[in-house]
């Protein structure tokens, strides 16, 4: 984790069938890489085969800039999905927040500490709550105000903020509006959401209450990437904390801040790292 | 817990309101009790008042036939509900299986050392696999098959045994039967179940099957006392393990055993202890 | 927790006998008090009675000002220590810091966001790192280096800006430095402290460097009244989280990080909220 | 883990260095392997490469007998240390116990529903109390007291009968005896042991009453494999449970028995899969 060697990391999915292993290792011995981790999995409900390798970059034979040609071959034979991204090229996170900060003060201290080696260009809001705190970290802080009736264009506005400042994915830290099919679409497996109960329990609105009110002994959060089906898509980590009677509405509240903090950051860590594959609106998480 | 002095527990819901508290303990303090345990909670949104008390019977002035009547009229003034009950007189289990046998024997093994302080005269079941494990335990195997067709005799039958047996209440230690409301009228907030989920989430049939088609990274289980809503029953208890992607169904099946046994046996425990108030389809536990 | 409604707070221990709880219900009663919690606990072996009572002052007909003089006769008849706190005034809390900021942080997002009902007067540290973001919070940040040969006025020092600010108690907030045991005395149950281990397991220096070489799987945090033995006071909280032979040194001290936080923000909420009983180097925590 | 496809896994620990895994996947490849599990680790303090790989033995093209002789040269070129098991060929399992039975009716059940892939051919035990229940297992119950004056001849005793069983290993499920540095040294890692505390802390005598003095709020349990240090050995699995100010000794010593089932149940299961390696004091756990 705390890695300061240079390195690749190829994500591959793939229809599992006898060789893939073989025919990855060999690869990279060709061009003479130490493995720092690798790891697999068989679905085998699917049939479909997973898998993530780190490699050092120092002694790696093949310039970066020619791997996609020289591995596409062996891709193509065994039909892989696949991915490769290099430890020198922070990816680049958006934050979207409204008023609540909890999420957003967490993210940004690992992100200050090196918990998270990602890059953090914009923070985008619908309101001017979160201003001093995100200045005071000295990343630029846009309010795009969200109505029931300017929605299109906010939209559009943030994607101009986006792609100006270059995101690759987005994090909803506790982010109240809800993303629209189009927004979806143009980061599949990209925008990460929060959502303080534990899936699919009390999916929808005010969770909280409906845990308190349902009597539950434990509460819950879940983190997930969103897809057009709101609290449906795949869930990337859940945890949950036990609650008693003598909780209220507002204990349940509190208690669930610390539980959001930790399973939104551990979902933001992991695809900062490339740890994790989606398939069938499940995720893969590679530890 | 592994008490062996006497004693006697007061279990008491009342509106809340000034006095309560000072009633109850002068009360107990005119017959000389020394209190071994007392806690309460006040429901503000309900304004309720809930309470358990258990003191010495050594040394008790007021003689346990008495209590009663000498304790009624506080209990008007107040118009508290209330339940006393002796450490003497152990509660009467009857627990009913179908064929899988983990939470019977994890329940047998505990009451056997000493755990559940509780007499279990009769287990009923609709097979037949259960009767050597259960009469190894010495005691009485029922077994009283259920079909479509024969249910309201079949239940006849178990109320039958039920009431030459004098349970007090059920625990269903993974029966694969539903009740009906008669059933469920006759024991209110007297029959446990155990449910393979993480209520609400999964409620009906095949929960693990559920939970991994869904991909999500915890499985829970959840004792409650049964009503004539299916899985809808105040909740006693829940608790959940972490499941990976490496986790088939069989695995969650396997790990959410361990989970069973647990929850359902602490329900157990603390219904035989007289911990539990029900009330608006919650309860309150006291520890 | 979020009352906004004014109350007193009763801490009280004294040796067990009958006729405690009457005596403290009928008192509140007298005054009309309205109890919004009540909490007790009986030591057994120690022959302790421990409670704790929240009530409203709003129709207490007591003026606060005169409840020392009307409670003492009943204290000093039941041998009672005790203490009452008032949520008007909130309790001052000094955090001490030296370079790692994850706890000072998080500290001060629960503070501005009201999860913690104190006032932070000022924060002592022996280096400089935290200013900026203490300063941000807009606390008075007072760096007191320490060194072996003038930690006798370093600590002269601090007892100088501890006592200007009028603090109540001090958390030491991952600070590096051993206090005296004069430290120590002047603030009896009045220093928590968050060590980075399971206590009492790898208590001293160096704990997440032990843990992983002896191959334990889980890592742990306690918080605890600083007491003259170093790392042995009384344990307020502690909380573990697993690890795996994929985490090395630094993957621990990530993971522990977040232990720490919760670890020590409940230790301060619960002394905060007048939670905590402290007794023969252990802690009562009423919740 | 619930598979009925017969399978070889080849557990191997070796010098990290370039080329492992290719050499390890050609080979398999060669004889047409279908690789159902693999998972590996590098311990880069150590600079060592770990290994499980677990395949399918339908369509497998070597022969099970001849596997020796066709991977040593393999094996040799990189300084592996490898082990290859059958699923067809099921682990002797044998249990020593005292009197404390739960860990004993845990795993009797576990193997009975087929949790346990492995046979047990006897039970072990210094006292007669355990008799009723193995038997009612189906399995020899052999008693040998164990006085401090006989302890060699009962080893002698307890080795013949486990020779004449043809145990594998030994899991001391509660027994109260400490095995001798001969008897550790004739079955290296291949005693587990339950220790009742989270090792390191509180190893030796009466962990529950030494927690219960020190105050801590988590209790846990620690499986291991026994060296010639007592408690010392490499760590297999750890779980803790919550404890409060209102539970004694007794109590820890119930909810102690919980942990005790679940952590030296997942040790067994592991070691029967084989999915431990265990190197340096410290083990690696293939999931």
């Amino acid at each position: 984790m705390s890695n300061t060697r240079q390195s690749a990391t190829l994500l591959i999915s793939a229809p599992d069938k006898k060789g893939l292993v073989a025919a990855l290792a060999n690869f990279l011995m060709t061009y003479n890489a130490n493995i720092m981790h690798a790891d697999q999995h068989q679905d085998t409900s699917e049939n479909l085969f997973l898998m993530r390798i780190q490699w050092e970059l120092d002694g790696f034979t093949l310039p970066m800039d020619a791997f996609a040609a020289a591995f596409q071959p062996i891709a193509a034979e065994h039909n892989m999905t696949w991915k490769v991204s290099l430890s020198s090229r922070k990816p680049r996170m958006a934050i979207f927040v409204s008023k609540y900060e909890h999420c957003l003060v967490d993210l940004l201290h690992r992100w200050r500490i090196g918990e998270l080696n990602c890059d953090i260009p914009l923070v985008i809001s619908n309101h001017e709550d979160c201003r001093r705190l995100v200045e005071f970290n000295g990343i630029p802080f846009h309010v795009v105000p969200v109505t029931r009736e300017n929605k299109a264009e906010a939209e559009a506005e943030q994607f101009r903020l986006l792609e100006e400042a270059g995101a690759d994915f987005i994090v909803l830290a506790r982010y109240m509006q809800v993303l629209s099919g189009e927004f979806v679409k143009r980061y599949p497996d990209r925008v990460i959401n929060i959502h303080h109960s534990f899936l699919p329990a009390f999916d929808g609105a005010k969770p909280y209450h409906r845990a308190f009110a349902r009597g539950v002994k434990l509460i819950g959060a879940t983190s997930h990437y969103v897809t057009e089906d709101l609290d449906e898509g795949p869930i990337i980590e859940q945890e949950v904390t036990r609650i008693s009677h003598r909780d209220d509405v507002e204990d349940l509240i509190q208690k669930g801040r610390d539980l959001e903090k930790v399973v939104l950051s551990r979902a933001v860590r992991w695809h900062v790292d490339d740890r994790i594959l989606s398939y069938s609106n499940k995720t893969v998480v590679f530890d």
